[in-house]
């Protein structure tokens, strides 16, 4: 296994240290619970945001902690649900007055956790209210889930409701917002590599020289079939496709596309799938308004890449176009 | 080989096209010299910015157009320099009348290639400076370098001049600033893996499973020895070293510390090794003012990571912190 690792058991505590160091001034860092939120929070001002998930997935979701985004996560280890206390103390710390939202990529761990810990803080009269993200459109039930699954889309649902949160929008805005950027948005990825867990130290699955896994989950999951591997334009081509079929995109539609890359495709070939994907989805005469490369959900160092895309309203397009600030930085 | 492209001769164009549907309102790219720029340049209010270098190093340089970063970008194939025509003609094109800074990192065929389009282009009467970019402290001449190489180092340069462009700076203080800047900075790479060039199809340069090379350069050059996988904590620590010793780090000094990502390492290994970085660099009382974690000047999928440290004062702080704008958007 070549990566940096210490000990592997370590590896979610020193890659949250990292980050705390590096975001001093704005970051929270509390090693009992994984938990990383905004030093400004909670505040009476906004509703609080959480998100939890395994790690693994980085940036997602411990590196979206900011201003407009996240206030905290809590992740588990490496593709492993947090720990019910582990939800349920970053809800009793971070709850504002205005209440709290959970966002849940939909996996059934991650579902009992949430949905556990939501419980017992509203039994303590706490104001909890879940989203679930179900973006996915690979394949109707999975390994790890009842339904779709919840992949890099979510990014959408965080940047909306984030944005809502820091206008001073309340609970219930926030999730009728929520509901609509999810049932907005569609996602399907393909894994040209498998990627490989530290603790695990060996690929999570094979996958042959010649093939690809097309529909994969961000843990590894099967996807709709494995297929030759193929032309970059073969490959991004029917990936929109699934996408768009799935949407219904028409030619009246505005949308947001992403290509986001699973962690270990350069960002170099994600520009150039986005340019695939850019020309296939608006051949019929959508409109592209806004546009995002980079890595938003990733599988660790999987190679691959995934399309979304969400229908936007003058609404959704103002969330997004909202400003925020995590901790990825360029500047 | 398992990438994201169609046909490897057009891979640098179909990437650049992804990059202009991407910013449709930010930048202009002229197919004719690889050439992206501004949508709002040139302007006589400011000194133009370019650099070249070749592709398959992203974001670097065509991802860092933008407000307070550089003006253009002309790169040439993968791992090639630009030609002197794409040079010269993107000076011609993004004159302006305050001048012409080229930054070049320091390799062979880049300086040639800048060297006599700057020439060329000051026999027509356009005022045009050269920086050269030389930050990697791993070996003293290369297979393609004489004297140190130019590395992930360069983004302190560009960013620094870029945001005293953006204030009215004029060309001399501009020269100026970065050469203080590249005189500020060290940096120093690790490999895991090597890099698979899309027209070559296999791997750059033969990497044994227990061996990484320390000080390798961005396009594979060899560094300044191969040497046993370690723990993460060994093979960061050993990298801190080589720069801090090089840059004559002190107790006194306040430094920004970057960790940057070459390609194939995921984030959360890059916030992980950050973590050890920051340690190490601290341990004698230096202060880290401004960190840095992410992909600034990659060797396309190559796994591993470099550590850059500069030594700042409260010149150099500002112009870091000012804020610029570029193609790379998480938002």
């Amino acid at each position: 296994m070549k990566k940096f690792v210490n000990d592997p058991k370590d590896f979610v505590a020193e890659m949250l240290q990292g980050l705390a160091l590096a975001n001093p001034d704005t970051l929270v860092y509390v090693p009992e619970y994984n938990l990383i939120h905004r030093s400004d929070a909670p505040s009476d001002e906004r509703v609080t945001i959480i998100q939890g998930s395994g790690s693994g997935h980085e940036p997602a979701h411990v590196m979206t902690v900011g201003p407009g985004m996240l206030t905290a996560a809590c992740p588990g280890d490496v593709f492993a649900a947090p720990p019910v206390d582990y939800v349920y103390e970053t809800i009793k710390r971070l709850a504002s007055s205005k209440g709290v939202l959970l966002i849940v990529n939909n996996y059934t761990g991650d579902r009992m956790a949430f949905e556990m810990a939501q419980e017992m803080a509203s039994a303590e009269g706490i104001d909890v209210r879940t989203l679930f993200v179900d973006d996915d459109v690979a394949v109707q039930d999975s390994l790890y889930t009842v339904g779709r699954r919840g992949v890099a889309g979510n990014f959408f649902v965080m940047k909306a409701v984030g944005a809502a949160a820091e206008a001073g929008a309340d609970l219930d805005e926030l999730v009728r917002i929520g509901e609509k950027v999810n049932a907005a948005t569609r996602t399907m990825g393909l894994a040209l590599t498998a990627c490989t867990p530290p603790s695990k130290g060996t690929p999570l699955f094979d996958l042959e020289p010649d093939k690809v896994e097309f529909g994969v989950g961000i843990h590894g999951e099967p996807g709709r079939m494995r297929v030759e591997l193929a032309s970059a334009d073969q490959m991004v081509n029917d990936l929109v496709e699934a996408v768009a079929t799935d949407l219904q995109v028409t030619g009246a539609d505005r949308l947001a596309l992403m290509i986001n890359g699973l962690g270990g495709t350069p960002i170099s070939e994600l520009y150039l799938a986005y340019g695939i994907a850019h020309r296939a989805i608006t051949a019929g005469g959508a409109q592209v308004t806004r546009s995002y490369v980079g890595e938003y959900c990733t599988s660790l160092d999987m190679a691959g890449l995934s399309v979304t895309a969400v229908r936007v309203d003058e609404e959704i397009e103002q969330l997004l176009a909202a400003p925020a600030e995590i901790a990825v930085r360029v500047f």
